[in-house]
């Protein structure tokens, strides 16, 4: 199990992966882990750059978003990250970005259709919109796991806003949000110039089944 | 306050972050800094790659774009700089590129819709465009300031040219550069593949005034 | 002629290509190689960062797929590669990604015209397409390997999956990946404001033939 | 003036713009330089990788494109780069991309139209299309030496190829093939959702006057 002080470098050190492929811009996307056992998590602060994060400066909140430990103000999407901890207790990271194509889609209020078997691999089917809702209050975490429930995505685009993925882990969440934009890309691409083919529920089926449970070491 | 040295070094730095999000190719871009309290501003030389930007290249002109300090000639957007800070006593620093996004919008004279709530938040509203107008005297000067009064946004789509950004500081007109690149990005994705829904008045109000008072440290 | 731990290497490092070039996000593409004179491949592991592999990360298998040294799980695409090893004995590379503009084409079920003077020198043609097949058995190698007899493409894009591409060794299954994705992304371009000409069989024959024979050193 | 080992020196450093700009793959792409003062001129060898590219990797040709200096072969363009030093004594550098969005314009045999201030400041109004012309003799020379010649433009977009830019030396031509997928890439953007107005000839005339007079240092 992660001890806090292995937790906080994890999430600063995954905050690369949201430049690295290019998911963020200026501070404007967040990562966060559940503390394991305990009712905290590791959260990115407001308004921090990218270049500036380590362990040091990630914070840690309970799971109301109120401050525990760490000097800085926590991120000013953690009322829904927490919200997703409260309610969704398999889920021990999150990851929020503006990502743009994902977030083109969620401008339309649109789901990305499932077309790819990358897309049936990692999310299991269409990749679902939720609600408009308004930052301040427990909106955007409650359309957030009301969407999510429905669905084997771990991405969902929040309409006129933009993605949040979640995973077991943190870097579940964000390797979720890096893939989101990978698909939400090509098939963008693949509308541009014509309609691809949707792939039959019962490959869908079988690819995710397989995906989840052969990939990997 | 910022000594002059030290603005020097900052607006050198700050053109680091147009090339890091391929806001500018070559060097046709720039940045730059009121003195505070002085008659004065620092800004980059002209034809000057970005690789070659220190604190010593730096140039310092009055606030006509007469060089004052420098082995440089001053950026041939120097006068439209000016003319900002003249026209602008809140505005403490100035960012012009011809980032791709943002200028086809600018090519075609259409403003940037608010169908974000990164927009809303960073933006207040729709992204406005200025008129076209020719280097050379105070025309693009003028046109920034005539459209920038009319709005809430930090960014100007300056017809047929590209966006100027302004802040209370260099660094805030930088990020709004990079901001407004992103949404350009977003928004030119979105109308694509259709039609995304624009954000009622009152909830762009709501979501800019928290932005403005909440975000950050 | 290369010894195992030379190519062991050589895989390795191309892989960093696919990053070089964005053809890959997260873990989702792969590169191996036939070692010559044995009826082996070295290939990269499955669900392993590309930040992580090394030439004691590759791992070995036979023409089957059947792990023979290495401590980690072959990609789950090894049967894909494997195929195509024992059935065109002149392949000795393979590689494999999403890319995302080929992919696209992919999607939609299309072949990629010949409209420009670099499909035909590299491909010979258009850039054919294969059969929607799932993973888990010789679907996907066979698709690749029925619809490459048919073309002088080095490239197949297989439907609703990406593409694979086949060379002498796996350096030039890795250039074709990389100039597939550029002519892909061209071809795309093209075709979102018109239509491109295609060029005449004639001209391709003789386009294809010189850069075979004349190219490179 | 340039001794010839400063000028392999700079045309090897040069080759270094046109990937940080992403205007080539692998190595589809080469810069050349005429020798001030003699009938020689310095360019990349053919298909060699841009890592491995240095002053003593470099070629150096008469202007028929026989090699005079190096131990490999010359760039496959290198007939195209002597033809146009040898009828247009005024070019002192050439390069050759593939880059996509130029390319793409190429693809469909478009000029890319003067719509935007940089445009006109670089290009002097539109950029011209050239033949479909193949490789093997003086066609694509010729077809890039006509074009030019009718035009202020330092561009010329070969038809379902490429485009070749020239500049009194190779710094002023890898400059206009990175202004031109610049603009290349915004007008096509600005394309996609409606048209963008054209500048008036008049206006383009004083801004390109401007331009090749009064900017950098």
């Amino acid at each position: 199990m992660s001890t806090l002080a292995e937790l906080r470098a994890t999430v600063a050190t995954l905050h690369a992966e949201l430049t690295r492929y290019n998911l963020v811009s200026w501070t404007a996307g967040n990562v966060s882990a559940r503390v394991p056992g305990e009712d905290l998590m590791v959260i990115k602060p407001s308004g921090v750059s990218y270049d500036d994060l380590g362990p040091d400066t990630m914070v840690v909140t309970d799971l109301h978003g109120e401050l525990v430990e760490g000097a800085l103000a926590p991120s000013s999407d953690t009322a829904a990250h927490a919200y997703v901890y409260r309610h969704m207790p398999e889920v021990g990271g999150v990851a929020h970005t503006h990502s743009p194509y994902a977030t083109a889609w969620a401008a339309r209020g649109e789901p990305i259709p499932c077309v790819l078997t990358m897309i049936a691999d990692e999310f299991g089917g269409d990749i679902p919109v939720g609600p408009f809702a308004l930052i301040g209050d427990d909106s955007i975490g409650r359309g957030i796991v009301e969407t999510l429930r429905d669905s084997r995505s771990p991405a969902v685009l929040m309409a006129g806003h933009g993605p949040f993925t979640v995973g077991k882990d943190a870097r579940a969440a964000v390797k979720a949000a890096v893939m989101l934009e990978d698909v939400a890309r090509t098939v963008h691409f693949a509308h541009q110039l014509g309609t691809p083919h949707v792939i039959d529920k019962a490959h869908v089926d079988r690819l995710y089944a397989r995906y989840q449970n052969v990939y990997g070491q």
